[in-house]
């Protein structure tokens, strides 16, 4: 079966979403940007067969399977409930909403439909991440005593940087933090079978005001082309917007199962691409990780400390690995394999939608999917509203 | 339009083909493995829409647009001269054949069909080579004094180890060379814009006898699984036999226009598993690469090193990056972005042919498409050959 | 003059100091260890002339000019009082003293005195520290917006690993903070000009009962060989001892001129030897060292990163430099060129006395000294007890 | 007792033995530099008690046990001769005469003498060489089939740069290859215990014309300020000198045990310092080393590829590291090694002279001395001549 796919939105990701939908064997039938003539500029961009006059019309089409929701964050919400409600299937980026809350409610919307929902939480997807999850879940480490790391950006270093994610209320409240701190916390959590339970952070705004013309450091593909724009943009290029979502997050934290952590968040750290750097100490070794050198993973021991690389994985990771090692895995193979999962769980939905009588919501009996879920992002989204619950009481604060 | 495409063959970089093929809007309609069992299997596999009995009948199926050729080395040139006659654009695999000579009337045969004909040399499609050879281009390193480095793999360090690359009856009177080093000196050509016009080489086969059974490091996905193994074919495990292909080479050159080199080539270096490592060093600045670290790039220089990133690219580069800076690219991104250059022309073969006359040979007013040709894995062998004959020989020889 | 120095302490660090004595043309007259006996061994393990009955003995012997404190960090205090009494030069090893307080007095007691005073720090006298901070004075990398790092050790990863200061009475009441994470303070404050002003900590001892026998990782010379161990000693050997000192800490903090940072230390990550690794983000670029890697310093930005090697260095970074670029800096040479200063501070100091009247205490029209003094390990025992203290009540507190 | 040095010779490396005598318990009695005014300043700079008019003055005086030979290589020779038959111990840098003849005159002459002779081929002391020894030598990489790496700097890359070693004269007919090219063999037939027996070699000079004013890179302590040039220097400064001696050479060699490999020399490579890098690939694992990194030794495997820190250290190495893991290891500690066991030996041949009859030349049955030799630098110099030779006729050629 060819899972048929919508892509809501039109930028950087829709483009990798698009890419992975082909991987996985499905096909882009429509896409939605903010325009219609921006949707058919973005047909012609992802290879898609339809030009969609709205998302929300593409979120009930009978012309999909699925929605793929890469629209920005505020609208994440409405198209998941339309989505859901049409029995569309849904992947939506990260945040699933604005907050802690909504998200459980699309949680619950979600289980009640029985429609398969997922979040490309794609870090889970490098070989080396799943070998370090099976290595920690097998004992290698020993029990975890502290986890540490950092993700680090600087596509929003300087004054003329601007996007629509600086904006709460396009955005959400959060930026840094529910940006790229929830998938380091998802990720280790992952890793660790820990769940962070209390936390105290600090939060900045080192810019507090940035050009309104807003400057997208890396082509945001439905900006238009300088060819294209006015003088009256030109003569708006040196306003400046007040900023209020943050720039850069530190998080002290303690785990459900005892182990302490520090977390730094930032988008102003120049040099720094997208570096998710975590390093998980247990008792007997350490494991640490860099997103950016997804080639290697560090076992540290005080007498030996190895170099583990794509070679002799452990079989969950090896389910995932595609290509021999020292053959680089790249971001967008962590999207093939994620959405290649997703569409499994799609095609088997279909199968057994069709050989039996409706299928309800997963019970209880049955196991977690293998791909992160609509509850796997609510998660990171409690934890975000309570670094920004904590950062502005300057306490330790439980995460709900 | 969406390219039709065939692949004869069934291992693993068959799969990374059909990967390539998605996700450059192209169509996996058939594949031929060595048996019609085993295409069925393959089909299966790849999500391809039929089996084909034979490659051969594969090759000249009137369902397909262009061959991509999978196989064993052995069968390169006879299916390749198949596809031609029968009108077929051809993505034939390195080795483009046995020999040199040959190579060379692959090349003749295809530049008198007009047909597109294409060679994965997929290093040139990592943005960063790209930027590289954009800054050698431009006079950022100066003029060039020293090239040098190696390509290691491990895969084939044991005498257990063995595949059909070992029998030069299949793969070919070189194998290190021909498999890997081709791709170094095809790169470092491309990058630096000399030719290698003499050398001195050694060769080596450090193990003259492997395990006749033959155990395949990355699982051949056409090999048996151990369970539909049959006793006799245990009793043959400890079975050898002779090998006559070198496991490391190395070599030393100069270039046509007054640089000298030096690389080592081996697939017998423990711990290394891909590494295709250069250095360029001109009279500024030096730059070099590490294939399994594609995210960064080293200019060196004597009062300030920089590492470059995929970031701030030149035009060259930009046009192949299609994710941010830090997030890594991949292998399959590599290959992709090849695919994507080479369905183009075809689309473009396909768009005159229908509003035009009969579309010749290109003519030498043409530029040289983007993509690597047979032309250039016709170069690449005969480098292979003057290795191997410099290696008899014990001496300097020149590049025909 | 050949400065004449009395090491009191036999330990690994006594060594490190009689190297660097020798170094810089001093001569190691004494040494004195716990014990008569052990002195003697010292002595002709450290090659100094005299073995001398206690340290109280030695730091008033009319042999030496200057006293270096080595011994367990109890003794500190009274050492130091009883040298600058006896109008003896001191360097003493950090903490200066178990509290914060006590420090103070001893920097006002040595103010008083006129005489030289110093503390390595020593991770000041790597060249290319000195050259982040020359950098980062010169405005290279913009205004300061946060700073980060790490320093993680392994040597007491393990319930068999124990050591004087584990114990709070002998090596006072913080163990990691004060011993690794102290360095790290003094190095950022030091490079960035910014004071750490307000702080909230977390501590753990995840060891909370260890070996009463005590395993010393880095062999103590001091320590009995296990020839000369009598069977009660190995019958204790499965004793314990409760732990009350931490073994790991993170810290959230802001400093003086409005930057935000971020701290994790800890003596229990496996395979991690000595790792002092920082980051500082400033508005233009960022810098990162990790001062197991003294070869190179990072110099983050967005369109450029560079690699500083110890050539091209700024006068400050030239000064210490002795070796050329690529020719590594050890651990022992910055201690070498520390004590250098030091020395050059002691003969400075004789040549004034000699030459004229009494020297007073330092005023506060004079420079202070290039290298660090009381006062920079008084400082870093002040963060110390304000970490203790955030640790206990869970909330942000000011360093005084 | 005191072993008394004289060091011959004022540039940089003058001034590292310096350094590394007082840290082997010597003292450095006299220094004689070009002149007697020169003499003076060196002396004062190097902490030296004595200046000498000449250096051949230096090498019979009654004040000195040791000579250590620093001087530009054409003195090396008739120093040592000088100084063995007053009786002399010797330390000579390398290369230790001009040609392998000479050299073996110098060994026979040593030898005959009884004295203590030694080359500070100080690559064997770090302890992570000595490390990758021991573990080669037990057997754990196992049997070994490739050898290969490079040894490259910048330091000459520019026209502007000069020094007396790119005069023949001065420094001999090879330069590049004689000065660190010698390093990495002696390091790597030393850890591997195979001997270099037939070579291939390429050599090139690519700045056939340098200034002639001769700009030092690292500043030659010995070299005029510019405060002190004159203007007829300055005149001058655009004078060219033809120059014969090589920037780069390659080699292809073969073992005495079967081995074989490949080298890249280079003093013309930006941005690369003093990077000595090589690769042993044996049957079961690699072992790696970077001279520049010596923190860490990477130990390949297929399945596991170590990091050895220097902890856990085998007993060779253990005896060398003097500093905790993670402490870095200098160049200077190396050479300090060096000295330790070379002084050693000074005292024992004085302590059999003292208490016995004169000791005559080493026998076959003693074991060769842990220091490296001047039988040891004479092997270089074999294998330099072999280079040279090769490089003239292009063609193979066995190691005298």
């Amino acid at each position: 079966m060819t899972v048929r796919a919508g892509i809501a939105g039109a930028g950087m990701v829709a483009a990798v979403h698009a890419d992975a939908i082909r991987r996985a064997g499905g096909a882009v039938i429509g896409v939605a940007a903010s325009t219609p003539e921006r949707s058919k500029a973005a047909a012609a961009r992802l290879g898609a067969d339809l030009a969609f006059h709205s998302a929300s019309e593409l979120a009930v089409s009978g012309e999909i399977d699925v929605l793929h929701v890469c629209t920005p964050n505020a609208l994440h919400g409405p198209l998941v409930r339309a989505a859901l409600a049409a029995g569309k299937h849904v992947v939506c980026e990260k945040p699933l909403s604005l907050t802690g809350t909504d998200s459980d409610e699309l949680v619950a919307l979600a289980a009640e439909s029985g429609l398969v929902n997922a979040v490309p939480l794609v870090y889970r997807y490098a070989p080396l991440t799943v070998e370090a999850r099976e290595r920690v879940r097998a004992g290698q480490i020993g029990a975890i005593r502290l986890i540490h790391g950092h993700y680090l950006q600087d596509w929003l270093a300087r004054p003329e940087d601007n996007n629509w994610r600086v904006d709460p209320a396009v955005g959400g409240a959060s930026r840094a933090f529910a940006d790229i701190g929830s998938h380091w916390c998802d990720l280790v959590e992952w890793i660790s079978g820990h769940r962070i339970s209390e936390l105290t952070a600090a939060a900045q705004t080192v810019l507090p005001r940035r050009s309104a013309a807003g400057h997208e450091t890396f082509a945001g593909t439905e900006a238009e082309s300088p060819a294209t724009r006015s003088p009256a943009q030109d003569a708006t290029e040196s306003a400046q917007i007040a900023v209020t979502t943050e720039d850069a997050v530190q998080v002290l934290f303690r785990t459900d199962r005892g182990a302490t952590g520090a977390l730094v968040v930032s988008q102003v750290s120049p040099g720094r691409k997208n570096r998710l750097w975590f390093e998980i100490d247990g008792a007997e070794r350490s494991v640490s990780y860099d997103g950016e050198d997804p080639e290697s993973l560090l076992l540290g021991g005080r007498d030996r400390t190895e170099i583990v690389r794509r070679d002799a994985l452990s079989p969950g990771a090896g389910r995932i690995n595609a290509v021999p090692a020292g053959h680089p895995w790249g971001y967008r193979d962590c999207f093939a394999a994620f959405t290649e999962d997703v569409y499994a769980a799609i095609r088997d939905h279909s199968a057994s939608r069709d050989h039996s009588t409706s299928r309800g919501p997963r019970t209880a009996a049955e196991p977690a999917p293998a791909y992160p879920t609509f509850a796997d992002a609510a998660r990171t989204a409690h934890i975000t509203d309570a670094v920004l619950t904590s950062a502005a009481h300057r306490s330790w604060i439980e995460v709900s």
